[in-house]
């Protein structure tokens, strides 16, 4: 366990993981825009991200989400994807540029006036959006800051791009990994609209560290199934989620299982990070489900439980109703016509067993140590403080039977905070 | 639109609904006890309640939850359901009596009782319970009240037995509709839980008016597709949901469509109902998907607005923060791989146009008008008041060209005051 007691230490310890690979540089500016589809008498914030390779690359590889009404940024990605080279990812926060008429000209209007500062063609950058959706970018204040943005540029860190990318984030989330002398440096936004399939979660993952642009596309896919994938907060899948993997090609990966482990290790690290940081998050909850099945029934039992709004506040109030974990269980059964064989069902919550032999374990006893065991795991005031008081979970084990795979998925409770901040997103 | 102005008037509406048709009794008891499974200086509440056909009628028919995990009644029911008679209902409300050690034993032996009181078999009644899942019945003091329970029966009214059902409602529930010189009288509880293919839903529908049960049974499984099934609060299916529909037998059924649309008309209002009153409810959705596509996927893509978190957070907030809508959609069509054409995708919010030809139709006098919109629809303090301040919809039309068929489906918003009952309800 890891905890934090301020601010200052966490963004020191984050200081220390943010660490910019060989070969890049970042920088970040921030503007003031009214929104022509909101009267507004206040101007809104907006900032500004780029994270440039030194030199061209081929090493470079993406995900993105598979919502049917993607934002125009994601619309570029995949295309750009299939690109022989890149050279970086230009980043705004504030509006999602989804849905909108003039989106996508709006985006490469823009790359294509950033490439001209740099240079470098347009089209070898990455557009990433995060924010309201429905709303045009304000593009002549956005062009009219990167001249600025590119004389920031400069490497060592990439701490305050974590912090700019931010949107209801309450703190910036970096995660690092050295492995065959070189290392892997992520850094995440994430908060509301979090769902396996990727959410409003922005991903850029950096590397001196290289392979061929198809084994990093694999190693990626791999890694994300088990992380991004397998984190809900609120079960929707946002038009904007992207993740992003470049390599500046300084040193060769000569084992790629080892470059794997090391790429989960920063991946999950970023996953856990997301989910603790989601809009009102007050305990992050670890459903491990193990059967003899195909591990996509085991993954979707996993995030039946963390996505039901009914085991999600129950949690939130420390109470120990484990009913509802069983009921959300058999909900998601019924409904998929599952074969699979209930009566070995075994549940325990942070060790404790709750559910055997098709009947509840409880007692007075049990309830009461239950009940602790979530007020311990609770995460307070994270939003004031701009840090997370702590890294533990509330971990549900579900086994059906004793042998078999096993799928490990991430979720956060359903608190006031949640509603709150959700109700009042855009006012 | 019917709108209430105090508790006495809706009431009085709803005892000129709730009758009891020709050939059933009615009566409800209250008792108190200490559950076993929780230390508690103050005894619980619960409420017993009898449905009875005076005579024993061959004319029935139930639907039961699709949850894995059944309480002991909807095991005990879906038998009985096999039987070639039945006699009537006992309900009990507070425990739900799912997953306990004896559950089945104990119900079982609660109906032997009963039939003693009424010298009849035991086995010619449905049990249903609803309430905390996992404590077991407090079986000696529930027996003791079985003679006063039977005292206690009575015809003219079904009011006091949809008062006597209810968890965490705010106001009874019932419905009714006159056909073929006869009528068809249903009441229901809901509140939380309640999600498609039913929730912690129990409905009791009565009438005088008989078929053969494999056509009442028939009439039912229509009838709640379009009603009880296209309902949701929080996605989640319930252990405990059932609807029994019981016939005294007394006027033969010429013509079963008029049956079937007189039926529909009291599923739809209570499913209504349930939603309206569904915890923490302050407003009402009603999205209608039309396309040429399958009716489920219309029904799936309805379900996907509803649940939406993100929705249910904004319509919460009177925030017409449509983006959210289009998002859930496509995030529904993503996962599910679903073949429709999005090109043609029109959307209305209370008539007012939100999206088409794949962009936003948004500017400041329509966002203006669509919070008030909301702000109109919106229902206050129906838990203070313990009424339904009215009876409107926010709804949301959404269109893949412009024929096909039509699924409507209902749910809530995402309130605060949701969060605070089901992070607190057992305490």
């Amino acid at each position: 366990m890891t905890s934090y007691t301020s601010r200052e230490k966490y963004l020191s310890d984050l200081s220390a993981r943010a660490v910019l690979p060989d070969g890049f540089l970042a920088s970040t500016v921030s503007l003031e825009f009214l929104p022509g589809e909101k009267p507004s008498a206040n101007p809104y914030k907006m900032n500004l991200s780029l994270i440039l390779s030194e030199k061209e690359t081929p090493y470079f590889a993406a995900m993105f989400t598979k919502n049917r009404f993607p934002g125009a940024p994601v619309l570029i990605g995949r295309e750009r994807l299939k690109n022989e080279k890149t050279r970086g990812v230009f980043i705004n926060n504030k509006i999602s540029n989804v849905c909108t008429p003039n989106g996508k000209e709006n985006a490469l209007e823009l790359l294509d006036e950033l490439g001209k500062e740099l240079s470098s063609p347009g089209s070898l950058f990455f557009p990433a959006s995060t924010g309201i959706i429905g709303w045009g970018l304000p593009v002549s204040e956005m062009k009219g800051k990167l001249p600025e943005l590119v004389r920031g540029l400069k490497g060592g860190s990439l701490l305050d791009v974590a912090k700019a990318i931010m949107t209801t984030d309450s703190y910036p989330k970096a995660r690092r990994a050295e492995c065959e002398g070189g290392c892997i440096t992520g850094i995440a936004k994430g908060a509301g609209m979090i769902e396996p399939n990727l959410a409003t979660m922005l991903v850029f993952i950096l590397t001196d560290l290289y392979a061929p642009k198809d084994s990093l596309q694999e190693a990626l896919s791999f890694c994300s199934r088990g992380s991004f994938n397998r984190i809900s907060i609120d079960s929707d899948q946002s038009t904007s989620d992207t993740v992003i993997l470049l390599s500046s090609g300084k040193r060769k990966i000569t084992d790629m299982s080892i470059f794997n482990n090391a790429l989960s290790e920063v991946c999950e690290g970023l996953a856990t990070d997301i989910v603790r940081n989601g809009e009102g998050t007050a305990h992050v909850i670890r459903a491990s489900v193990t059967g003899n099945c195909k591990i996509a029934l085991l993954e979707g039992i996993g995030k039946a439980i963390v996505n039901s709004p009914l085991v999600k506040t129950a949690i939130f109030g420390n109470d120990p109703n484990v009913g509802r974990i069983v009921s959300s269980i058999g909900d998601f059964l019924g409904n998929n016509d599952m074969d699979i064989d209930t009566k070995e069902l075994a549940i325990t919550m942070g060790g404790i067993e709750i559910f055997s032999k098709n009947s509840f374990r409880l007692d007075t006893g049990s309830e009461k140590r239950l009940s602790d065991y979530l007020v311990h795991a609770k995460l307070t005031d994270t939003k004031q403080k701009g840090y997370p008081a702590h890294d533990l979970f509330v971990d549900i084990d579900v086994r059906f039977g004793k042998s078999g795979e096993t799928a490990v998925v991430y979720g956060s409770d359903l608190s006031y905070d949640y509603v709150k901040e959700n109700a009042d997103y855009r006012t």
